[in-house]
């Protein structure tokens, strides 16, 4: 099929053109919302060219910049290649792409980490600035001109009707039988005109299927066909294994107390090896008939509802990897009834999470012995990735767990630090925390009371020690003994990694 | 009226008895759920008869320790007469009462400090172990045994419900008019039974004006007539008006550049005097039609009532001064149209926060040039007061404004540092920072542009060079340069706060 036959609305025909003429159309010192969410459903050709058209500028000695927002990260010919050509002013909610993520850190890009929950609303309130462009993936277009999405819905239907002009890429290497498996909520406002989210189970649809866009904004169309992006995930290693095997031992146990339906609550889990070993956890362990609402859909969920653990999956995106996506496309008509892809502020919507109450699981950089944890910056001041949505999911989910491995850098650092050096999650919204070590489980305790169980449990035997003695000798010399610290050393282990290169 | 007439239920009437008798009732090694919240509402006599309980078993070198959960703060005759003998094992989850933030911080007594939304439903999850206990002070019983809730609502209703034992206070100080007031909602569950929170407006009532408790669980019914006990506030101080002043300006030109509604959207206001301050700016602006949903009506709301600015105000409990509250006791019939009390876990709900779209207005203890605020720790390890409800509107609200003079000890510590020495709230919850200074609006900014303009608009000229200069260091010589820090000097304006008295 080609991808002119997915453009069944005459007039719209007509403004078919290259990706270089379309990204003639995007000048300077604009803000651009884009397609993607992870490596899925992101414009696939357009910023390419528009990256080669504002290397052309700066050959000639020309400034051009845009804003590029997105759902979440994107992949190397979106990310990549404008970041490459230094060519974005200012980024935002997420990227995970190196080149993007070393201009950051170089100081040349400017990039706001935002709940994901918080952007498609923010733009609306007009705190962002004015939405120029948008560029959206779709799949498909009906006669009637509504839009079908593609493999990730993200802010599309924000950048559809908030920016002034729209140009569409229409995939054709997306899957046919997408057709029908969003749910596009048209049912927000403006305070005070806001009603309920009427998402009441995982599995609910409360909108339709395609975006609405108004034709006249329509600049230009674009055919590709080109596959979506995602890294291959490593098979779980014995350390992922290890902090699956402890959710699953605490999940039982809660069941066992009564405090968790026998086929739990809906899952969230962020994207990863951890995650993923988890996912496969729970497909091999005691739960049945699980429902997950989250983000994004992984290779760990397609294996659960392929196994008939998971019955339902409510997220904005896929984020498979190529084996996973092959697997998908090969069987959509089957899996599609299986899946709901919503837009990021219903998938991440603080109200849903908390009324169907969600058990989140995010991976995070570090945790203080106090329980605070950092999900974004390398020794304090280096952003990896960004907070994507386990802030959304953390604060209002009915349990939250944070991992990570006990060490990185073959050991050098520890994931257990006295002091975070950055907070994404404060103490108030960390209930357990897991590494291969073990699980600390947070929940109903002061802060003395976490130092014990975080640096008994989750530490690493080669840290332990060292971080008993800081936490005894702030129990006798703190100032305060609420939270116990000697603020002359509470960031000394970052810094001697910094200088020495081990903590 | 005496408090007998206050008791309609005959049955019940059989169980009325002294504080001494109930406090009896009550034995070492349990959890309490009392009423209160802020000076409002607690129970008045059966606290202290315990705390004389406790004297007495220590006296005879037995230990006697009890967990206490609360709505939120409450007054002395509770937190302190109970901090004073030692009784508490374990606080949750707020308190501001000097002798029980005395001995939090020497370390002799447990604290939890909680996001105030979830403390209910922490409980009805059996996050928090058992309740055995609950002791509430209301202001009178039907016939048919329902209860007239006080003059505050917070956690009373779960604690009614879940726990195993009630004793109530009927307190004949409280005006009959509270009756008629209260909005109990009986609609919560728990997952994955939850329903949407059905209130679109601030003045939806959803629930019913009592509440609901099986007259087997009740122990023991006291009686009493003892007031509210609230500080007076202040006379707005220069620096207080100052700060009112940016936010009533601020608030004009959002409406001006057509991001608010004239009438703007629903207040929600921390207790203190630089809130009760910009309550009185509000008074006398140019908005009408206001309306508020709160955690706690002060005097400022008492006051916009009366002058016709403020149409209605939902909030969990009252916190006036005395003069206030006579006022308030002194037309009660008439006020009472304008004012709703609900549980903390509605008044605080991020879904209704949300929607409703609130302007959220709450004080700190410092921020960091990043945008992190600090609400809880002095020098990061000692506890003011708590986090209450600042989190749950913060996260959720429309606009989040933080509010501190801009130096502290007469102009020894700076309230804007280079790193908050404990972070409550988080880059991504921060919308807007105001001192005497300025204001600085941060929306749709990166941490960079972030420090120029905090340093510029917030900080007090004595530090604003070397504010500027730690950040431009920072710009020079940090490792990354998303979030630039010196670890190393990060914390040593605290530090040197510590050791020489002055930042």
């Amino acid at each position: 099929m080609s991808a002119g036959t997915r453009i069944l609305n005459a007039a719209l025909r007509s403004k078919i053109m290259s990706a270089e003429e379309a990204a003639a159309l995007i000048p300077s010192g604009v803000n651009v919302g884009m397609s993607g969410f992870t490596g899925a459903g992101h414009p696939k050709s357009v910023p390419a060219a528009l990256a080669k058209r504002i290397m052309d500028a700066n050959l000639y000695g020309k400034k051009f910049k845009i804003g590029v927002w997105t759902g979440a990260s994107t992949a190397p010919e979106l990310d990549g290649a404008l970041a490459m050509v230094d060519g974005v002013e200012m980024r935002l909610p997420y990227q995970s792409d190196p080149t993007c993520r070393k201009r950051i850190n170089a100081g040349e890009m400017e990039y706001i980490d935002i709940h994901l929950s918080h952007v498609a609303q923010s733009v609306w309130f007009g705190f962002l600035g004015k939405l120029d462009v948008a560029v959206v993936e779709v799949s498909g277009i009906l006669e009637d001109g509504r839009l079908i999405p593609s493999s990730s819905v993200g802010n599309n239907k924000t950048w559809l009707d908030c920016a002034d002009k729209v140009i569409l890429e229409v995939n054709s290497w997306q899957h046919p039988a997408l057709e029908g498996m969003h749910d596009i909520y048209y049912g927000t406002a403006l305070p005070p005109h806001r009603k309920p989210i009427p998402i009441i189970k995982t599995d609910d649809r409360i909108g339709e299927p395609y975006f609405r866009v108004d034709p006249n904004k329509i600049i230009a169309i674009v055919e590709t066909h080109q596959t979506d992006r995602n890294s291959a995930f490593s098979a779980p290693d014995e350390s992922s294994r290890k902090i699956a095997g402890h959710i699953l031992e605490f999940l039982e146990h809660e069941v066992a107390k009564g405090r968790l339906p026998k086929n739990l609550l809906p899952l969230q889990s962020g994207v990863g090896n951890i995650a993923n070993a988890v996912l496969a956890g729970l497909n091999k362990g005691p739960f049945e008939n699980l429902t997950a609402y989250t983000e994004v859909l992984q290779d760990g969920m397609l294996e659960m509802i392929k196994s008939g653990k998971l019955t339902v999956a409510s997220a904005t995106a896929f984020s498979l990897s190529p084996s996973a996506l092959t697997e998908l496309n090969s069987d959509l008509d089957r899996f599609k009834h299986n899946i709901i892809l919503r837009p990021q502020e219903i998938s991440n919507h603080p109200e849903v999470i908390r009324r169907l109450g969600v058990i989140a699981m995010n991976g995070m950089i570090e945790a203080d012995i106090y329980g605070n944890v950092n999900s974004t910056h390398v020794m304090g001041t280096k952003i990896m990735n960004g907070i994507g949505g386990s802030g959304d999911f953390a604060r209002n989910a009915f349990l939250s767990f944070f991992m990570t491995p006990s060490q990185a850098k073959g050991g050098e650092i520890s994931c257990i630090v006295p002091m975070v050096s950055h907070v994404d999650h404060t103490e108030h919204d960390v209930q357990v925390i897991v590494t291969e070590q073990g699980l600390a489980d947070l929940r109903g305790l002061s802060p003395k009371q976490r130092a014990k169980v975080v640096i008994e449990n989750c530490a690493h035997p080669h840290f332990k020690p060292a971080l008993m003695d800081y936490y005894k000798r702030s129990l006798d010399h703190s100032p305060g003994k609420q939270t116990p610290h000697l603020l002359e050393e509470a960031l000394a282990w970052h810094l001697r990694y910094l200088r020495e290169g081990q903590m």
